[in-house]
């Protein structure tokens, strides 16, 4: 996938250069996209079984993970409900990364990570991730400079691990203006129907948009591996963010060249075995 | 709900009389009910969400529990599939309750079931559940007739606590005949993608088909309490159950007079501050 269009380039990354009203790839509009994501449903909910059912049926540990970064109204529960709603949700499992417990401070930054990696079989979902700890962790100097570099290491060492073992891992950073935040954030206030999504909290993290946007820059361009790169999703349109996930999804999904697993009993066996209860009955 | 058709009556219980291909409530076929589940979707999704939005925004603890439990092949992930997929993934938690694990073993059979329990303002599922220890565990004697009873008292117990901190219990027995679980095994024999899904083990359970239905109709009988009632759901028809549950969700979070949380903070003054943002910049 080294060639699409949302695939970012090694080296130093200045975000600011890139376009989040895009569409790269997609000539249409909102009503082409939301046609072209429904159209995706049947590929990638047939390709997400195959991979459910070879979690279940052999002792493969192939599994995606995909991780979800970005700022607040950037859409990862967009992408969550239009996108990963169209795949069966008996195998997809889904962590929303909060801010730390205590349980969790007291343990690596990874310990909480390592427990949301999804099973084989299963296509997994962080909401919010490990990037977090290099993200507010950089910004609010929750880490220092030593450690901050420990940590960009450790993920690439951890990610590293999972590749090995298995897991595709695509890591998609929901890219938005400021501008397109202060609307969303604007649109939360106007309706009733979505205060529970504004916290007056959020504001800070706004205050500090310019630091966000470096701390990214600079996850980013220590975290762009060959074995899990990062995408970044232009997001100030909805419908292209939903549908360049989707697509990214799918395109890692037939990757992984899915069959359906070959069965691991003697077929016509168990048909005799069924059949011959009408003559023992 | 004590008045719908799918509820189970309170007293001795004999499946053998309930017919496992009827459609109560429902008067029409497999076009018309694949059209109503899916004409329910918007609903579903909207009180999930409002569901979802209490337990973010809110301190309270209300969620719902969903219980499937029924004999293999009588369609646990069709419905997690087509009708649990209705709703945005990201409020939904499903468990899945294989063999115990060594470790699970070591604890109270509800040990494991209690980390199931969904979070505030979450649908959770089990495909399976703490049922498995009182219908696998009678049929093969893994525990004895003192244990036994000493389980589906800790059940009602287990389900008392649910209940009395805000979890809405909904159980369902997906009911099919013995002649469907044959049926559906051998066309998992015939279709190489679905020979995952066949166990040769399967067959074991079916052997003892008239034990389990006995099984069954004790831990209903225990366990059909007012706060967490069974409901027993004909699931010949794979349309007819499908949409069973769906309507049982439904009327369960219609039960809940689930409204959008209010504002926590001050809508005016926030909108105000976002604002300002041009006039300080």
């Amino acid at each position: 996938m080294t060639a699409h269009p949302l695939r970012l380039p090694t080296g130093p990354v200045d975000l600011d250069t890139v376009p989040s009203g895009a569409t790269p790839g997609f000539d249409g509009g909102k009503r082409k996209a939301k046609a072209a994501l429904y159209a995706m449903g049947d590929d990638l909910a047939d390709l997400q079984e195959r991979l459910f059912a070879e979690g279940r049926a052999t002792g493969s540990h192939r599994r995606v993970l995909l991780v979800l970064q970005g700022m607040d109204t950037s859409g990862k529960g967009g992408v969550l409900k239009h996108t990963v709603g169209l795949v069966d949700p008996q195998g997809v499992r889904i962590t929303s990364f909060k801010a730390p417990t205590e349980e969790e401070l007291a343990h690596d930054f990874l310990w909480r990570v390592r427990r949301g990696v999804p099973g084989p079989g299963y296509v997994g979902v962080f909401d919010r991730s490990h990037y977090e700890d290099v993200l507010i962790g950089r910004v609010d100097a929750l880490a220092d400079a030593e450690e901050l570099e420990r940590r960009y290491d450790a993920i690439n060492e951890f990610e590293r691990e999972l590749v090995d073992d298995g897991c595709v891992v695509l890591k998609c950073m929901l890219h938005i203006s400021k501008d397109t935040q202060k609307e969303r954030l604007l649109r939360r206030l106007d309706r009733p129907d979505k205060y529970w999504k504004y916290n007056p909290g959020d504001l800070s993290a706004r205050a500090k948009w310019d630091a966000y946007r470096e701390a990214y820059a600079i996850a980013l361009e220590r975290t762009n591996t060959d074995h899990a790169p990062w995408f970044v999703v232009p997001s100030d349109h909805k419908w292209f963010r939903n549908l360049a996930v989707g697509q990214l999804l799918l395109a890692a999904l037939r990757g992984m060249d899915l069959g359906w697993p070959p069965a691991d009993f003697d077929v016509d066996e168990e048909r005799a075995r069924l059949l011959a209860e009408d003559a023992s009955a």
